[in-house]
């Protein structure tokens, strides 16, 4: 097994004795305020999770433990914006499964020592992906910014649940001003209406779905869908799929129905990055009295970007929208808000008035208890990460970030769209950061289209992400969609991505692929 | 603006070298590990987000911003076990939205500093509840669990999602292994089966009624409810209201139905915290081909428990689980698992295959991609706190944990069952860790039954409680319960509590409630 080189042992009596009386070696500075942590060298090996707080005499232990951690995690920060670390050391699960050296996945009935517990902390970031690399480009989330991490800290720390403003006062007031501010950019007069953070943008869609079923038969809620004719939901082609599987989930069917009642326009479709034209769309749902739903699940963070926001023109006239901060805003995973209008809709469709939860009769106003309005019970707090963001970047700090990765975007596109041996997969400007394209090696550069071409294109891209992920450089996706045989999406949503980037990714796509 | 003391300003030149040539001011003991941090003194009145990384020089900043967060949560987690440290500062919501000393929850176009930043953190736990205090009985889910602490910030470092095994290699591994261990333990033969983490034990019910819907009607995915008779759920009168949730969300609506489907048994409800008679419900389900669920979520973890797992008895026998760690188990919020016996249903239920997460040529084995099975698309990580939790603690550091939480139960219950001025609110001994009781202050002792006394009883519990809150000591549930008036709730689930709390809070009851 191997130990990691920092978790030097001391097992003098000295040690001994500075574990035994860590109330006064804590490093006051100042009697008047917190005292502030020292880091030093503790031996871990005969030490258990039964030590540390709250044991007695667990203080000291409690904090040199989480020391270490920060340790491990302050490190992995650093290196994952170095660009001469990898993105991933990649092994198949039936390695991981098997046991890599001293990091053996499997449960016991017994104790592990908190030594053993620190190096599979290490382990557990070593033999993962480095989202927050530069040179990651596998999904729309990506990137790792540092106040959302702190955020997501503190979130952990105070370990609450969102649904009472009992035990989440703070969070509670957060959610709800965050919430109205970005129904002010939606463009909602006054910024009214509601909304939620939910655990993903398909959380999102589905209650936009539910909230339109509910508007035109409330009856539905009690009596079922036998209470209501066989409804439509329209949405195109590249939606995301969340909308179908709403559709399942509710008892709708996927392929089902008579009676339109619901429309998605997708802002930013997940490969292309393309904009629906809401204006259009709104018109013909006011004209038969239908549900807008706009998914801007991945373009919804271009409403903070003066120069982008004309992209997603209309979407005032939205019954709902669905905004996932934690994709093009950087926000860490997981940050997703469903967004609605018309005010008291989301209560009644999910409420369900449990009286053990909550109770009418406290001693603040209960408005603010939200649990309600959620079709979850407990709900996670997603909301701080973004808020401590917000403070932090201001407005404009978003706007400057969606800008600059619309820029490089632009910068890739113009780099290979003229460039040997790349195919565009659709035609123009990419309106997103999503820049879609073949690379055709040297061998079938000259072969004429046909079917056995189509079938070794379609191998190239699955092979060249194979070897870069073999070789931990880089990643980027890649997919078939409709007739089209796989293509690379490649999107930018991380701050730390530069030019020198892109050119990487173009480098090592043609050194890999050359030979193909 | 209360600046809290340790931002210590320094703006000698010596500071602003050393915050430009960082990388010589490393602590590196040995060059062959990991430079070790060490936690200076930095002016943070003129830094802003856009200095940390990936900004140029941005590495020290970074590292000593984390820092002083580190030491804003070790500080917090110190208090949080400390009894004279108080389990809430109250204030309504006007009085937080109006904006407290130096703490304004609005949000601007313009960022704020560092040190502001710093400030707010600070200000945010100030005025949050302490849910990890040893005083804290409010909620099912209590404590702060130390292990699981360090596993929630190094989850939120990674960053990462569990959609797919190519991003999230160990982590899925992980959910996989903890799975078929939990699917042990409920006693299905070598742990076969299927499940996910979802957000919270109302999705994780939720895929349950999904799952007996797709069993008995598979076409209603494609065809929606009118493909089915008109189906009953069935549920006991105490059961988690996200049963009926989940009935009206997926369109059987919450008083419908002819045609029986689902049984829903209860192990752990919420209030009483009772077992519903697994193998009795289970005799009639198979005797009439329903699919049986067993609400676990507060219950499923006296499965740890040799002592306690009797009162589970027949859970093998469910067709699907509801587990919910994050409560009975300490584990930091949010993990609730969905378990189902039967392969293949959880896939089949939700699948739709999206080409551009899913792609079957991967070079990896694709079975390891869990995405598909999901109403989710992106997944938040619940799974590394629990796993770390059980590598420290072991199954026996559960089964400690219960039974320990359940000893004390019996502790207050047999404190309280003669003592003058309670009563309780059900006969014999609880089943789990939820006492509940009426406090009768003194002017209503000798007072006979009446409508008055009922007015005036219904009253006291919501007082006590406001006055608990407002002098922060104490936090415990109260509600009424069909014909009964409002009673107290008191659980146990925090490995913290002691005797001398249960005796706190009963001394705390009396003080509060004795003139009423």
């Amino acid at each position: 097994m191997k130990i990691c080189g920092f978790l030097q042992k001391n097992n003098s009596l000295d040690e001994k004795g500075r574990l035994a009386g860590q109330k006064n070696l804590l490093s006051c500075d100042n009697s008047d305020r917190d005292a502030r942590f020292r880091l030093t060298e503790t031996d871990f090996s005969n030490l258990f999770a039964r030590d540390l707080l709250p044991a007695k005499n667990g203080e000291e232990p409690t904090i040199q433990f989480l020391l270490e951690i920060v340790d491990i995690l302050t490190n992995y920060v650093k290196k994952t914006f170095d660009r001469s670390t990898k993105v991933l050391d990649f092994h198949h699960p039936h390695q991981l499964l098997e046991g890599m050296e001293g990091f053996n996945l499997e449960l016991s009935d017994q104790p592990e020592s908190l030594e053993q517990i620190l190096v599979d902390c290490r382990d557990t970031l070593k033999y993962g992906v480095r989202t927050g690399h530069p040179r990651f480009f596998n999904q729309l989330s990506s990137g790792l910014d540092i106040i959302g991490l702190a955020g997501e800290w503190l979130t952990s720390t105070a370990n609450t649940n969102m649904f009472t403003y009992e035990i989440a006062p703070v969070f509670v007031l957060m959610e709800q001003l965050t919430l109205k501010k970005m129904r002010e950019m939606i463009g909602w007069a006054g910024g009214e209406g509601d909304g939620l953070f939910s655990p993903g943008g398909a959380i999102s869609n589905m209650y936009s779905v539910m909230m339109a079923r509910y508007k035109y038969f409330p009856e539905v809620k009690t009596k079922g869908m036998s209470a209501a004719p066989r409804l439509v939901l329209f949405t195109s082609e590249h939606s995301h799929y969340s909308i179908k599987k709403a559709g399942a989930a509710l008892g709708f069917g996927t392929d089902n129905g008579y009676v339109p009642l619901f429309v998605n326009a997708t802002a930013g479709s997940t490969v292309y990055g393309a904009f629906d034209p809401i204006n259009e769309i709104a018109d013909i749902c006011e004209k038969y009295n239908l549900w807008l739903h706009v998914d801007g699940a991945w373009g919804g963070g271009l409403l903070m970007s003066r120069k982008h926001r004309h992209k997603l023109a209309g979407v005032e006239r939205a019954n709902s929208v669905t905004w996932n901060p934690h994709k093009m805003m950087g926000v860490p995973l997981q940050c997703s808000a469903i967004l609605v209008r018309e005010k008291g809709i989301l209560a009644g469709c999910n409420s369900m008035c449990a009286g053990y939860l909550f109770q009418p009769d406290k001693q603040y106003d209960v408005n603010y208890d939200t649990g309600d309005k959620a079709i979850q019970c407990g709900r996670h707090v997603d909301i701080f990460k973004f808020w401590l963001m917000w403070k932090a970047k201001g407005t404009i700090g978003f706007e400057q970030h969606i800008d600059k990765c619309l820029d490089l975007s632009q910068y890739l596109y113009n780099k290979i769209k003229n460039r040997e041996g790349y195919q565009m997969v659709f035609d123009g400007v990419p309106q997103h950061t999503n820049v879609c394209f073949w690379y055709i090696p040297p061998s079938l550069r000259s072969m004429p289209d046909s079917e056995e071409r189509r079938e070794k294109l379609h191998r190239v891209a699955p092979k060249i992400k194979a070897m870069m992920m073999e070789s931990g450089t880089t990643m980027v996706g890649y997919q078939p969609q409709g007739k089209n045989v796989n293509f690379f999406r490649m999107v930018v949503s991380n701050l730390a991505v530069t030019q020198s980037d892109i050119d990487f990714l173009i480098d090592e796509i043609e050194r890999l692929g050359q030979d193909l």
